[in-house]
């Protein structure tokens, strides 16, 4: 088997040339006696020319079977400009069948009819087609961009078992029976979190490694069970290093992988100004519709709403959602209020600036001075649509301001979206107050260690207590994130306590791991980056499954191989485990 | 917290610069009132001589406390040549504790006295021994190389799901039961085949990853439940262009991690040439004493041993252990009988050649006529030590004198440790038939090719038909191996037939991949290495475990994190299974 070109070589300089060529059959049209084929490979496609004497062996010949043709290169009477070899044409002199297909249950092109779930069952075919194999080999791009960049500037890739302790609290870890241990389970990993501070402890400095991560969290429309994650630590560094490092190895994939050299350093915004500017601490910066605090600016309307928000200690935002007064018709905005009230608003606010004067519901609680101080506040011209929401609940204002936000952003095309705009969420809150539990949660792990300004504040105000973390954002999607981590013994078991562990619940959960931070562990930090969704946002995708090779459906089953399954009961007695028969399997 | 060099970097040449740098105290010792300490990190050690005037302070400074120091470079008065930085040291202008450290459990030195669980049980320490962390490096070095070799011929690196089907029969898998289908199970990979198979249907022509494989087998002292593969899969190329990559992939690994240029191509011995030569089919090639086969020449001799043998179309090979006569006592030689015996030979049959003749239990058995054939088949000279092995069974014969050569070949010191000796061992058997349940299996697995002189042997002579396999030996490992597969689907039908597969087991265990294989399957081929192997040979040790960050201990368990663990009941019942009570769990 043999060839002397790919199907995405052939320009005008072969023409003259004998070559041969392999590939699948894309496309097959007769035109009279003449059958012109689409050969297809990795590398793109060729058109190969048929003259009558091959007309009655090319019956058999159907789309997606392998042919090895030879033939001659020849330049087209019409050229092709949308394909790489569009100039030029393969008249063949021979062929031969490598194998043969069955009808395909899909048609395999970028422009397909196939449901998600046809495309998954035959994800072979799915691979097939450009756009699928175009979106695998950026993810390799990207992979490799990566390791270059780590490699070079001397971290070791280490890997880290997939056969893990469970620690029970936080995600739901998928638990593996051990056969030896009957009755005792490995969990697989959620992250390599605690073996890359150990490895820190080790002594390792630089540690990178691409790792899978598995998460039995409840699904939702695009989350995969298992997802790859780059994974990032190192010692001896400041914050200010670290993120060096980490913006420098996504300038380094965006000039490899998208040709685009993005500006360095990006900008940062503190976790407080994402809040206050987007609502949001993966901002999409894009575009502007940035929201305005209007605390101070309203707090002496007689509007029920805003009073309410304020006497509760509670906020009052707005957005200027400039020069669409006269295209936000009534019931466009009670579209946005919709989006307002699923993030738990009450309601959404507005008022319509005009020539005549300013209009809306809510107009008629604004003295003239009032309304003069809000509009110069909101920058707000003639024919600007302003959008209010006030809440006692801070994450409430936010959340729904910055969903509507999102959405006019998009709606209203505010940005170009193969433009990317990445910028770091630095100084988050180390704590996050849960009302249900009344009590304090580590935002992050508890292994993030608070900024050296405000450790005190552990004890004395948690909730002002920031910590050394930080995400980074790629057009309203976080990438990544990480921290510095505690490395101290006294300050951990103050950051422990803090969060109101118990010692028998550290002892249980991390005993094994809080041991090894005794023995000398340097200061490190480092962060980790989802790849499945960079790759998606390089790739231009909607979806996650567009970028693995073989995803999970949103049941979390394989439609291709049908996993998971039910299994002998002879492999269940080996592992010393039962099914329990009274619970019943959700149909799949 | 900053530093100006390594502590592998300082040289004369830097002596008067004033340097800071981090690390951990590796030793610690008084001279008078002056101190000396190692300090160590990743990059080596740097002695620190601090003066008088810090040794109240440096009292409280215990190994393994992590430093900053500042100071200025001096040249030694005693150098070291055996530290690449042995000769200067940093006399010290100031220092700051880092970090404190606990009494460590174990010496963090490449000389360590101890116990492999200690060892385990402390990683993160034992990971600090200079001899650990160059492994690690090694390793990296060893996956960059593999990485940097395959991109650049175009190769894509693929990730494959880590949660999948089950398949009965075969090496136990690793079961992970599913929460959303209760009472089914996901399981670990054994290996990427059949996925890297299905991206060759997809038309990625050229796949590779670095794949973590999971296999639930009985322990062996040098096993692990977790390892990893390095996976290659390729299509439209010859078996001789498949080894071509391999063995390229290899010198290139030699040439960038041990500095190492090995000749290509690879010397490749048949299956039965190296069953022959050394009676294994992973022999290591450092040294000679091959097996000699004496079928003919021993035909006629009257002892009992290989005349029975011979009679059961059996065999009788011999090793000449050339002038080791005198060497080997009788109690050496009961020695060797013992291997033997522990490889189900009957016994072990010798003579020696000395002045006076050939002497030995068997000698009288012998004419003198074929006692002169037997020494010049053997090439027999004074002091020459024969030893022969006669049996029905072909792989007792083989077995055994193997182990006796290979037990030889270290013992008698025929080769250098240091050399590497690659090789292909090509042709196996496509069959093996076993005497209990009296059919044949695939050596490989079912989609391994026959060679394509071979097909038809599939039914007329299953015994004699050669796979289109192929496998990588190193000084008597097996690194790995490969085969082409099959793509016809005739051709697979055939094969499953031959293995005596059912169609509903076909079905059951294969279907999904069956099925794919329908749609225009390019032919293909491919290998995996096995990494852990790999860097355990590179890295010159003798234990995987060396070369892996947190291995598993020869129960599977993790002596740090001390997985796997139970688990609580609510965790069970949330995935719908139970541990059978009546199952003892075997004591860690």
């Amino acid at each position: 088997m043999n060839r002397t070109h790919n199907n995405g070589q052939l320009r005008m300089s072969h023409v003259g040339d004998n070559v041969e060529l392999i590939g699948w059959v894309a496309k097959k049209r007769n035109l009279g006696a003449l059958v012109f084929i689409d050969l297809r490979d990795r590398y793109g496609v060729t058109q190969i020319i048929f003259d009558e004497s091959f007309e009655e062996r090319l019956k058999e010949v159907k789309n997606e079977y392998i042919l090895q043709v030879k033939g001659s290169v020849i330049e087209r009477s019409s050229k092709n400009p949308k394909m790489a070899t569009g100039d030029i044409e393969v008249q063949a002199k021979d062929f031969q069948i490598i194998n043969t297909a069955k009808l395909t249950p899909m048609i395999v092109a970028d422009e397909t009819d196939a449901l998600e779930e046809t495309r998954m069952q035959y994800r072979y075919l799915d691979l097939r087609r450009p756009m699928m194999q175009e979106n695998l080999m950026t993810r390799h791009k990207i992979t490799r961009s990566i390791r270059e960049y780590l490699d070079n500037l001397d971290f070791i890739d280490i890997e880290t078992p997939y056969l893990n302790r469970s620690t029970p609290e936080g995600a739901r870890d998928f638990l593996v029976p051990s056969r030896v241990h009957k009755g005792e389970f490995y969990a697989l990993p959620q992250s390599p979190q605690l073996f890359k501070q150990l490895l820190m402890v080790s002594g390792f400095e630089k540690y990178y490694q691409i790792a899978r991560c598995f998460r039995d969290e409840d699904l939702r429309a695009d989350r995969q069970i298992e997802f790859t994650q780059v994974d990032v630590e190192m010692s001896f560094l400041s914050t200010d290093r670290i993120l060096e490092i980490g913006e420098g190895m996504i300038a380094k994939v965006m000039h490899d992988v998208k040709g685009i050299d993005i500006e360095l350093p990006l900008r940062r915004l503190t976790w407080h100004e994402a809040m206050e500017k987007y609502g949001i601490d993966k901002p999409d910066t894009r575009f502007g519709l940035e929201l305005v605090n209007l605390n101070h600016i309203v707090a002496d309307v007689d509007f029920a709403v805003f009073k309410n928000a304020l006497e509760a200690h509670g906020h009052v935002k707005g957005i200027n959602v400039v020069a669409q007064a006269q295209e936000f018709s009534r019931k466009k905005i009670d579209n946005l209020t919709e989006i307002a009230k699923t993030y738990k608003a009450k309601g959404l606010a507005w008022l319509k600036v005009s020539e005549a004067g300013v209009q809306g519901p809510i107009a008629k609680f604004f003295t003239e001075e009032q309304m003069n101080t809000l509009l110069t506040a909101m920058n707000a011209k003639e024919n600007d649509l302003l959008l209010f929401v006030g809440d006692p609940k801070y994450e409430v204002v936010c959340d729904s301001l910055a969903a509507i936000r999102n959405y006019l952003g998009k709606e209203l095309k505010l940005y170009d979206p193969s433009t990317f705009d990445f910028l770091w969420v630095v100084d988050f809150p180390m704590f996050e107050y849960d009302d249900e539990t009344q009590r304090y949660y580590a935002k992050h792990h508890p292994f993030t260690r608070p900024k050296d300004e405000d450790i005190d504040k552990l004890e004395t105000d948690p909730e002002n207590c920031l910590a050394d973390a930080y995400d980074i954002v790629l057009n309203g999607f976080e990438l990544g994130g990480g921290s510095q981590r505690i490395y101290e013994q006294n300050l951990q078991e103050r950051a422990f306590k803090a969060l109101g562990f118990t010692q028998e619940q550290i002892d249980s959960q991390f005993g094994w791991f809080v041991e090894g931070l005794q023995y000398g562990t340097p200061p490190h930090g480092g962060f980790a980056l989802g790849l499945d969704r960079v790759a998606m946002l390089l790739c231009g995708c909607d979806s996650l499954r567009d970028v693995i090779a073989f995803p999970k459906n949103t049941s979390a089953t394989c439609p291709m191989s049908k996993a998971p399954t039910p299994v002998a009961k002879a492999q269940l007695d080996e592992l010393g485990i039962g099914v329990n028969k009274n619970e019943s399997t959700e149909s799949k």
